[in-house]
């Protein structure tokens, strides 16, 4: 991932952002100190990544060679304490649309550095991009020993895998990169966004599936 | 590990599938889609050969240059799916039982690795055998936000580190690679199946214990 | 991390084992068999440290080139479990207590391993010293599906960091390293012990603020 490219830069540090205000939300609901909502919304930004470069080899990790990574958590994560102070309306429905915005984001990332960064076939590919846009919140629920939104929303995975096959199908067919990078997001986005939407209009389904 | 060695690719493969369906039978008690239960059929199956690849540092990783165990992975959850729509009998036991397989593959091919292409001592090797086996489960568990089988089961890790034991002792003394294979998979297997029986013949003794 | 600094080897087996024990008495809790305990005293020791070491590309990673840290992580268990059957005062506190040494001793061996063997910026290691004191803890916690002591004590990532940072500092200023070194770690330790401490003298506190 050379410097040059810049858009794919910055779509990264976007990724970084909103998941770590995702992460930040998840960590205030539990009155952590400052810290601690750090450390959760680091984890959340920067753990998928962090597997996927492990994985495919990719070193060293991103947020070592660049400490832009931890300033954009740092300072994702105050905006976020100071948000929350301001507007107590800064809430679950905040986090779970910042979460799917992280996740369009990720996606395509992953799918990126899987296809043209560690050269790995089509279907890898695929499983990176979940795998970068999923990984980051399964961390942080499980740390905040959450039920996982993974498990709450049946198509949370979905949503990133069907996105990613569309990327890597428009990769074939050797569409236009940003062409590609966008439908790959408003793919995921519309899906999860959807998906949430039509939750909340049915909450009392879901009770009664309740274990 | 080199293709030439079937025998060693066959039987992981063989693991991977069973440790699938134990993911996808996990996966299925929580009613996820079809997608979710890809994932966790993939991380459990996967799992703890990628965090030894790692550790290892055994690159790539072995489903990133081969796509086969994808394909496994994929297949196995369709085929568990299918199946449990056609059987409601196909259920705990099954899982259970289907754990115990691939712990005793995976336990096996993760000493292999260790000892053949790493090069580690041997008591690392045990460690390894222990970790390719157990790891799967453990994340599927965490994920899945069940109180992991190592847990539930005292003698879980047990009977892949005493079958691990066995491999490098039998290593040491230079026994025939298939009959340490053979030996130590009997014995993990053994172990853990007369652990499930036997503890459902014990409910009410384990309840006293609950905390 | 070569074997000439053994001032540096010594204070990471002093970590491993007290991390040992802390992770042994979480397992014992649990009514584990031995195999069990070592596994979760391994994971709570070497966890932190193996993560640290994957993530900077330090290989091997240090409890697969020096087997010592298994011995350490086994006689630890060992202990733990006989002194457990001695006295039945070696309990909660006891673990509290050898957390907190755990967590100095790898706090600074994290910021250490970033800056003079993988050579990293100043604020990348203090995210390696956090990451190698609290990453064991927290996998322990998740494993035994405790709700992680970081998320019970405020102060715990906060003790982390702060030592971290002072060692970075000191470490700019070209401070001798053993003076940086006690002081990093005095300055975790009182920190975290002023935590757990206070903590004992507020539970009412906490308990309104209960979810």
């Amino acid at each position: 991932m050379p410097h040059e490219l810049n858009w794919f830069l910055l779509s990264d540090y976007f990724g970084v952002v909103v998941f770590a205000i995702s992460g930040a939300l998840a960590a205030g609901k539990r009155a952590f100190d400052i810290f601690g909502v750090m450390v959760i919304a680091f984890v959340t930004a920067l753990g998928g990544g962090t597997l996927r470069d492990l994985i495919l080899g990719i070193h060293p990790v991103s947020w070592v060679r660049d400490p832009v990574y931890l300033w954009l958590v740092i300072g994702a994560s105050l905006f976020t304490v100071l948000a929350g102070k301001i507007s107590h309306r800064f809430d679950n429905r905040a986090m779970l649309i910042s979460d799917a915005f992280g996740l369009s984001v990720f996606t395509v990332i992953g799918v990126q550095a899987a296809l043209y960064h560690a050269h790995v076939p089509a279907p890898i590919a695929v499983i990176m991009g979940i795998m970068t846009g999923v990984a980051g919140g399964v961390i942080r629920d499980i740390i905040c020993n959450d039920i996982p939104l993974i498990l709450q929303k049946e198509i949370y995975a979905t949503a990133c895998g069907l996105g990613a096959i569309v990327y890597t199908v428009f990769d074939y067919f050797q569409v236009e990169q940003g062409i590609s990078t966008v439908i790959c997001m408003l793919c995921v986005l519309l899906i999860r966004l959807v998906a949430v939407i039509s939750r909340w209009n049915l909450p009392a389904f879901r009770l009664q599936h309740r274990e």
